[in-house]
């Protein structure tokens, strides 16, 4: 009973990562970059891409996918207000994105018309790390009140990742944050990663991370 | 194919809930209370726990399940830190404490010498959701920055609890937060819930928090 079990998981593991690929292999074919944001809930995923849609919408065409437990707008919403197309994939209740979610959503964009695809995972520190999507980078948004100590208890989500954001510095001042053993935490999972300490709310260290973002989507194009 | 796989799910769900109210027979028998704390990564489940241990151990015999999806015992160590035995889980990855691993750390307690078993989740506003696990009361903690619109987006976990603590109220001042919002999104799904507004940080309302469980316990001691 148990060994079949397993079995299933692992098929539907595997088939999640060829459509992951197939994804990739689409995207790379329309030279569309594309970002998938991972995070606890109320870490400031949402906020955090509408400030990268700010920083680069000048000279970039991008759309967002949105995945959401449940069947609200809040967040899409915020998006399209920037004018920016924005899909919306209701997960009903399931705790993460996959890659066939993915290339439904891709299904409804124009995709000769992007440059950028900015995928906004449903709030869960644990279930999206099992599940590629395809896209160009995977990036972490931590937030200081979230604590120091989620590296250490959440680790999956934290290893294989290319860029962490550590998000509302602003509250430094009035939380208890041990900056150097989060950073540890990190960087035993994940040698190398990049770090981004912002404040989407005050704007304190947001170029740093647009920056780049900018420069890998350029070395991306002129691939 | 797709029918074959709902009918596993549901047997699996099934045989949870018949082993949940297995171990609330069990918790009866032996007077004990319990509680199911569930949260998002780092709202303050340890903290609200410690606080409650401080307000209640003079009285109670109490002993606290720690869930974790890591190898790490970083909560289960400040709960053995009061004097107060724990018994950690580690769900090796998984996402949600289920019944089956309540049955096992109960197993691990002595029972006779108890009057409230604390059980921490794993941290996830999704997951923990779908899985009872026998306990008397189910709690959700949120935290101001996780921010007021946390119930439109995770309304599952906000279902069917009996007592919603918003921790972190000290960060107020700082952090946009429109509170009746909040509680109108809570009461949508859960009408007449208790509601608390806390502060682990400076102690600011857990009196209320604790005064209400304690008389929840003497009832329960008395029935």
């Amino acid at each position: 009973m148990k060994t079949s079990r397993i079995k299933i998981v692992e098929n539907i593991l595997n088939a999640n990562d060829q459509i992951a690929e197939e994804n990739s292999r689409m995207l790379k074919k329309h030279h569309i970059y594309s970002i998938n944001f991972m995070a606890a809930p109320g870490a400031g995923k949402t906020s955090l891409i509408l400030k990268t849609i700010q920083a680069l919408s000048n000279d970039l065409r991008i759309a967002v996918i949105e995945g959401d437990t449940a069947p609200v707008t809040i967040d899409a919403d915020k998006v399209q207000a920037q004018g920016i197309p924005a899909i919306q994939i209701n997960t009903g209740g399931g705790c993460h994105l996959d890659a066939p979610m993915i290339r439904s959503g891709l299904a409804q964009l124009s995709l000769k018309e992007l440059d950028l695809v900015i995928i906004e995972n449903v709030g869960n520190l644990i279930c999206p790390a099992s599940f590629k999507l395809g896209t160009n980078i995977n990036v972490v948004i931590a937030s200081v009140p979230e604590g120091d100590d989620k590296p250490y208890k959440y680790p999956n989500i934290y290893r294989g990742i290319d860029a962490l954001i550590l998000n509302k510095i602003d509250l430094k001042p009035y939380i208890e944050f041990n900056e150097s053993y989060f950073i540890k935490g990190i960087e035993i999972l994940n040698p190398g990663v990049r770090f981004f300490e912002v404040s989407c709310k005050t704007g304190e260290g947001l170029n740093a991370w647009t920056d780049w973002l900018k420069e890998k989507i350029i070395h991306f194009k002129n691939e």
